[in-house]
């Protein structure tokens, strides 16, 4: 149910972002290194609750289609500048070669900037405005999150914080744009922004576990960086057992909230627990 | 009267910019290091530019005032992107140290990825969303153009397509979005884009110019960088004087267009005549 739903989202999504990036056949190594690390084998997880938000509320996923690729491509850019040697320096991103070491450095940071001009002018194109407001927030707080985690050292309080910005921010601006392409109600957008912050911790922590715990062969990027770099992450702060009890926590909050958007979130259900015991 | 209505423009665009800033003040780094570069006494032409083009369709400044801020933060990101060591590696920029000179490298992509993000939330604010689609269609397109840049040698025709996008682009852009936010006529909108085509070339070949024969003291920035990396620019193709002849041409082609759009044109005439002999 939830792979079947995760690929038809995804169908969606990348028919899509193949139109978008078509934009770029003038500047033709541009166009390749975006659609490189666009087209690499995410698992497009906020696309597909971008649409399950807007059809949670109401919409068909095709009204939130280019609010889904605006996304995808903002997810994906980040990674490419986080990759970047003066930032997180990874060669590998999701089992091949991470941008800049296919591209060079140059190219790798004008993919990514490409790939956030390119997702407003997707935005552009789409009629529910309020998804501008949502994803743009969720752009610069991202940012935010970044900076903090690179500048600081960070203790618990600054962690959810941080935590709160790279990742949570994404996955609010998910949910609230696909509401905001169903013309959703101001309860359901903000039973949507609660389930967004509880996802995203519950995605932070069980990636900060995937770190520590997983298989570098299964994750298709490298495993221990958190540890080898001293970051503070859940993990480091209260060891793999607590993170998990914290991890179901939030599993249990993000259900009841989006109980309080609308029926048929089965999707949301399935994705949550499929999040609470990921492997990669 | 050129230099009092780009002082008028510009103070509306910085007091706007101090506001639109304030969202970053939960990442204190970022927040600086943004307004580091954004607050470097930039000319703004673009946003004024903007603002101009809103009043000769009839609208206020004020009106425009936030795509305005958009373009100058856009403009801002791309110089300190532009400036890192993987890029054009230059140390100055506006007679100080360049933002990654004075952040080092992972804030000045943050910096850079900050204000792009930043710019498109400012634009969420803006109720006239034809604004959107010019400014991140121009956003796009100066990518495609640093992409040319950064990977062909280039020949006359690449050159002047490159140049178009890097530099023409955002123009386009300015007087656009500047138009939508004055409900323009599409007459009047194409007008402006033809004034903007033309007046980016002479913008651009003037900068070929002052990098050939101007002073660093003057222009806040190193010269003789062009001919040092080899770099194809009108002044290598066509040699100083016939590319002052080109530029008094794109002049021409500039205030002819500009007139189509509306009466009251005095400060595009101005600025023309400015950029046309400018020594920074």
């Amino acid at each position: 149910m939830l792979s079947e739903r995760l690929t038809y989202y995804s169908e969606l999504t990348e028919k899509k972002l193949g139109e978008l990036l078509v934009e770029g056949e003038r500047a033709p190594i541009l166009q390749e290194s975006m659609g490189y690390s666009v087209f690499s084998g995410g698992k497009r997880i906020r696309p597909a609750l971008c649409m399950a938000a807007c059809e949670l509320c109401g919409g068909a996923p095709q009204d939130a289609q280019l609010a889904a690729c605006a996304l995808e491509m903002i997810h994906t850019y980040s990674l490419i500048h986080d990759d970047l040697p003066a930032m997180d320096n990874d060669d590998m991103r999701r089992g091949k070669p991470s941008n800049h070491k296919a591209f060079g450095e140059a190219n790798a940071i004008l993919a990514g900037d490409g790939l956030l001009s390119l997702a407003f002018y997707a935005l552009s194109l789409c009629p529910h405005t309020d998804a501008l407001a949502a994803i743009s927030k969720g752009a610069f707080e991202m940012v935010m999150g970044q900076s903090l985690d690179v500048n600081s050292g960070g203790d618990e309080s600054l962690l959810r914080q941080l935590q709160d910005y790279k990742t949570g921010a994404l996955f609010r601006a998910a949910v609230v744009a696909g509401a905001a392409c169903a013309s959703a109600s101001a309860e359901q957008r903000e039973a949507l922004v609660r389930f967004a912050n509880a996802y995203g911790m519950l995605f932070q922590i069980t990636d900060d576990i995937l770190d520590c715990e997983g298989e570098a062969s299964v994750l298709g990027k490298s495993v221990g960086k958190d540890a080898e770099r001293g970051k503070t992450t859940f993990v480091t702060i209260y060891g793999p057992e607590r993170s998990k009890e914290y991890a179901k926590t939030y599993a249990r909050d993000a259900r009841e909230a989006v109980l309080q958007v609308g029926e048929n979130a089965a999707f949301f259900n399935e994705l949550i627990s499929y999040t609470l015991t990921r492997k990669s």
